[in-house]
């Protein structure tokens, strides 16, 4: 167990601000604990000298010892409350009370004097503003919901205590277990991270499930994620995924949500299964608490219906599965074994005046061959089938192959007394194909992320000094905007870019162009002005006698658009052959919750207009910078279609992982654009780049 | 009542080959009929004098008139048996026997004869391989299935009788009723288009739900669907999405399935909302059949918690609706009636102690918005909301609105009560917020569907009899393949092509490009080469003193590349400043189910990399020949993004329709692409043509 384990198995659970006042928190949570709960439970509330039937006690001091206390009594006095607690030698508080930075004001004032208090005691608080937390082994249900859970290997944090007690009275009725339950409630001190450390070291708990609003430390949490997915499943509700769900998140809670897109990456980055409604988390979570991960993709469905058995087969198509190819000696067992009309492809049809045995024939005969990885059994209620002994069938051969299985029997009130018995096997039943296929989903998908290996991010050897000199320009020239004339601070972080330099008189200008093999390109430097080519400041395939001219032409016409803008000079560059090549875009912004978010894709209508972009948190590795090229839609234009000869995408996938260095070396980058990296046959060049620098930090 | 009212509604009903036998499927579905059913039932076996304790008759002639006749005999008596039960003036009949077209050979042979005979004497067959039918307001379950359905306003076909049984133990649990039920079995006669036009008549059906593998007439069932679905909505589940269903479906019921993207496009101009899981259909069902429409998109949520609220709203922005935007009348309102703590914002959190009267309040005024299209009440289980108090709320304001109000009460047990009163008022309960609310989009969708205008095809003038002549070449040339050769064919139907001229000597080439302002682009011509680029087949700007030289040249390289090659000649073309042009495909081929299939997208990697198509069923109006162009991802490329000079959307659109008309014409053009077809500011340009006709049709 981990350092909170007294959260979860305390002796003694004191109810600070215990009472039995009808309707009362501190009498409903002091009910709850007063159900099965081996422990000792101390009512403290000093106008009282007994709660339903407990001895109450004045305060901690006069108090037995408290492993864990839970805070019941008002905002004002909650901080009073906690500091006697932790003076009394108790680690672990569980603060009930509402009232907190949710209400804004004296509440924010409050929450920042707990997390100070906290700290000082080193304790463990859980909310405030929470429902409470439970645990079925030790059967303590410290919450004032109406519902207790029944005991299972699934442990469940949410930041909504509505959440909790939602799912619970459902729960029970469907027969699913928990091993801790958590309501975050305003995670001041302990939140999701802290609890996925936990239950990944917690041998009792096989699935960590959560409903999340928002994620405090994106960085934390995704290193915690990693780790504990090596030998734990983590299934998350995220809310707020769609603009009016952040919206509403943010009014929830007043949490400041991160963007989806740094969520969507961050959480498959973390390994974390994502479930998008309730129904889905407890699908999936069914799933991965009671049954291994398939060694391969191949499904087998075994059917007593047609109708049905297409179904299935299509949710197949539509997830990361694929029905089994069944070896010929597979097809001619079945053939053997099943009627004449019988369909022995899969889906195996056995017809429906199929019985047990013969269930249990197809069953054996598909499981056994090395091309099905699991298996969907989907039944169609007849006469001849009984459920229970289909149960009972499907138990015996999911564990001789040890092979996941899930079952689909069709049809209300017959299905019930099957779908416990299968259930106290792990086996989970869903009334509709598309939702077992989706269970088995889930395992594959957890399969995938336990065999990842996750590289570390490449060290490149860079000048790191002469970054941090090409940042502070910004703040010397009181701007925090970088753009073209910054393009040492790509070569410092060895990314290639174009021959050329940045001049501030056109002699010089012409100088630059002569000491470049054939015609240059020209660009107005100037922080002010973002659209370039628009107001005429860009020219391409200038010729050395021409660079003059040029340069006069390309300052008049941007002190003709903006009279006041800052010039930086004009660009003398090397104009690159573009017919081989492709226009990529590598970008970067920061997101609150889980830092520098880069993004890659093809340049111009491909990103605009297609919106055809891949994300990833940085830092990162070789492989996850390659999943990015190779993710985006138009990837294989990079890769040479169409007969087009192909882009040295190796140099592509070194660049995002150069910048990915850059961006966490300075953490000072708020934003950049690298665009357009051009990428041809031969390696790759920066063409132009823009940045936004947090002045302060520098 | 439609023409098929005797299927539904019999006075009598016969069962030929009626029996006592345990197990018999003739004695299951005398058993079922014995039920409740008001009508006289009337058995049939030469070897019985009674069955089941009803008189039995020798044969049909013998037996009281018939209205319904059940077939249960062997299949190799099932033809005699319904010229029986025809010639004694039986004009409706239901096969139950199997063995027909599913086991191929003398099963098909047997197929053959009942779809003669049947129409021989103007019989209505369902079947055969059939479960039977029911039809719950005369209580008659003509099925052999165990369960009998309850009474509703659903219309339910299946071509899956398992389907059915696995359906309705489900259903019954849940409180779903239905009309009429129809397993179609092989649909050798009846089929899925004759109930939709049946049960669209049927003003106590209020909506038509099916499972379906396959649909015979693609044009047929499209017409119907869209008669019906302007006073009954349509919901199908079509199996075989996907491309491993598709192949299961098809070794299920030997069905040929189209593609599935014809189906999309088909069903969705039909006006069908498709579903594509059990769970699915019935939550579209249930909202369909006791709620109104939206008036408009706006949904209100309230709520007494706030997580479960941010998932409904992430659920909202999922779907194609959108959450209120409240007016300030209705903040206001809410402020003054809600505690400080209530988000009055939308979604409405009336916070955890909301009681029915605080819901009652926040539902009354959310209704009263007119930016309110519908509502989703989301409970929480807490103490003081009693469910069954809530239930009627939610009713009466309803009522009161005449908006439609969805509920998702949370919870398990507690639910259940309230869910059965709410469910007697139509209003369906949903576990999951997202069913909920995607129960919502089903009636918008209906919404959109009965107000879309489905205009009438244009009828161009065009040279109909001239594209009959070049179509015959085909014929002439004994190749079913035609090219460029043939452009006078998109001519004929007012498609605007280049100028030009296929020419079969240098001589002549020169001549056509000397009449041709400026450069030329040669192409050669032939039905064997398809990839004219890649073999150096086609010039791009030729000058006049280099035509002779071109036509030797791309002749040379055709007949090197493939010596015994049929070179037609040699294509000399205006060149277009394609600088400012769009380059689009228009393609169409024939699905074996819904007939012509027009594609739409921008060329090149538009289509083949990023797959940006959009399909129609032809013939089709302009409004959807719009659709299609406004549909693909592309589509403001071709309006003008990125500063590019908007191209001329309308001839694109009017090609389209031009060649819908050409495609319905001849139904002996198999498959047609005009590629590119080049749109520019002031028009259309069709550069090249590929196209395969069956010229048996001609």
């Amino acid at each position: 167990m981990g350092r909170l384990s007294d959260l979860f198995a305390p002796e003694t659970v004191a109810v600070v601000g215990a009472t039995d006042r009808e309707g009362a928190v501190g009498r409903a949570i002091l009910e709850n604990l007063q159900g099965d709960f081996a422990g000792e439970v101390i009512p403290i509330n000093p106008n009282r000298d007994e709660v339903l039937g407990l001895e109450c006690y004045q305060d901690v001091k006069s108090a037995p010892p408290i492993d864990l206390a839970l805070i019941v009594v008002p905002p004002s006095v909650v901080i009073d409350a906690i500091e006697d607690v932790a003076r009394a030698g108790t680690d672990d508080v569980v603060v009930i009370t509402a009232g907190f930075s949710e209400t804004g004001g004296e509440g924010a004032e409050r929450e920042r004097r707990l997390r100070e208090i906290a700290a000082e005691y080193d304790l463990n608080v859980v909310g405030p503003n929470s429902l409470g937390v439970m645990s079925t082994p030790v059967e303590m249900n410290a919450t004032f919901g109406p519902e207790n859970a029944l005991e299972g290997s699934i442990s469940f944090m949410s930041q909504s205590g509505a959440f909790i007690t939602a799912v619970l009275d459902w729960a029970n009725e469907q027969g699913i277990g928990f091993q801790d339950v958590v309501s975050l409630g305003n995670k001041t001190v302990l939140d999701e991270t802290d609890f996925v450390r936990e239950w990944g070291d917690d041998p009792e708990t096989d699935v960590i499930i959560g409903y999340l609003e928002d994620i405090d430390d994106g960085q934390g949490f995704l290193q915690a994620a990693r780790d504990v997915t090596d030998d734990t499943p983590i299934v998350l509700v995220k809310s707020g995924r769609t603009d009016a769900g952040a919206q509403a998140a943010s009014s929830h809670t007043g949490a400041i949500a991160g963007s989806e897109r740094a969520y969507e990456a961050g959480l498959e980055q973390a390994g974390v299964i994502r479930a998008t409604s309730v129904q889905q988390l407890f699908d999936y979570a069914r799933a991965l608490s009671g049954l291994p991960e398939p060694d391969t993709d191949g499904v087998a469905v075994v059917t007593n219906a047609g109708g049905p058995g297409v179904l299935t087969t299509d949710a197949v198509g539509d997830s990361t599965l694929e029905m089994a190819n069944f070896t010929d000696e597979t097809i001619d067992e079945l053939a053997a074994a099943m009627p004449d009309e019988a369909n022995v492809y899969n889906p195996i049809d056995a017809i429906g005046d199929a019985d047990v045995e013969r269930f249990r024939e197809a069953l054996d005969i598909a499981l056994d061959d090395p091309n099905v990885g699991s298996a969907v059994v989907v039944s169609a209620p007849t006469a001849v089938l009984k459920y229970d002994k289909l149960a009972e069938v499907v138990i015996e051969k999911r564990e001789e192959y040890e092979k996941p299985v899930v079952t689909c029997l069709m049809g209300g009130d017959r299905a019930r007394a099957a779908e416990e018995v299968l259930r106290e096997f792990g086996i989970p039943n869903y009334f509709d194909p598309s939702r077992a296929v989706a269970g088995l989903g889930a395992l594959a998908q957890y399969r995938d992320v336990r065999e990842r290996t996750i590289d570390e991010p490449t060290e490149f050897d860079v000048d790191r000094e002469r970054a941090r000199e090409i940042l502070s320009r910004a703040r010397n020239r009181d701007d925090n905007r970088l753009g073209v004339e910054s393009m040492d601070l790509l070569e410092a972080y060895g990314i290639p870019t174009p021959t050329g330099e940045i001049v501030d008189d056109p002699d010089r200008a012409r100088d630059v162009a002569e000491s470049i093999e054939g015609d240059v390109v020209m660009k107005i430097v100037s922080p002010d002005i973002s659209h370039k080519s628009d107001i005429g400041g860009v020219k391409v395939g200038v010729s050395d006698e021409d660079v003059y001219d040029a340069y006069e032409d390309v300052v008049a016409r941007a002190r003709n658009y903006q009279p006041d803008a800052t010039i930086l000079g004009v660009q003398v560059q090397e104009m690159l052959d573009i017919d081989e090549s492709t226009e990529t875009i590598v970008g970067m912004n920061r997101d609150p919750q889980f830092g520098p978010l880069l993004l890659f894709g093809l340049g111009g209508i491909f990103v605009e207009i297609l919106e055809d972009t891949s994300v990833r948190v940085a830092p990162l590795g070789e492989g996850e910078a390659r999943e990015m090229v190779d993710e985006i839609k138009a990837a294989p234009l990079l890769r040479g279609a169409r007969g087009r000869e192909p882009a040295d995408v190796e140099a592509v996938v070194e660049t995002i992982q150069r910048l990915s260095q850059l961006v966490t070396d300075f953490p000072s980058i708020l934003e950049l654009d690298v665009n357009p990296l051009v990428a041809g046959p031969d390696g790759v060049q920066a063409i132009d780049l823009r940045l936004t620098v947090d002045t302060e930090e520098l």
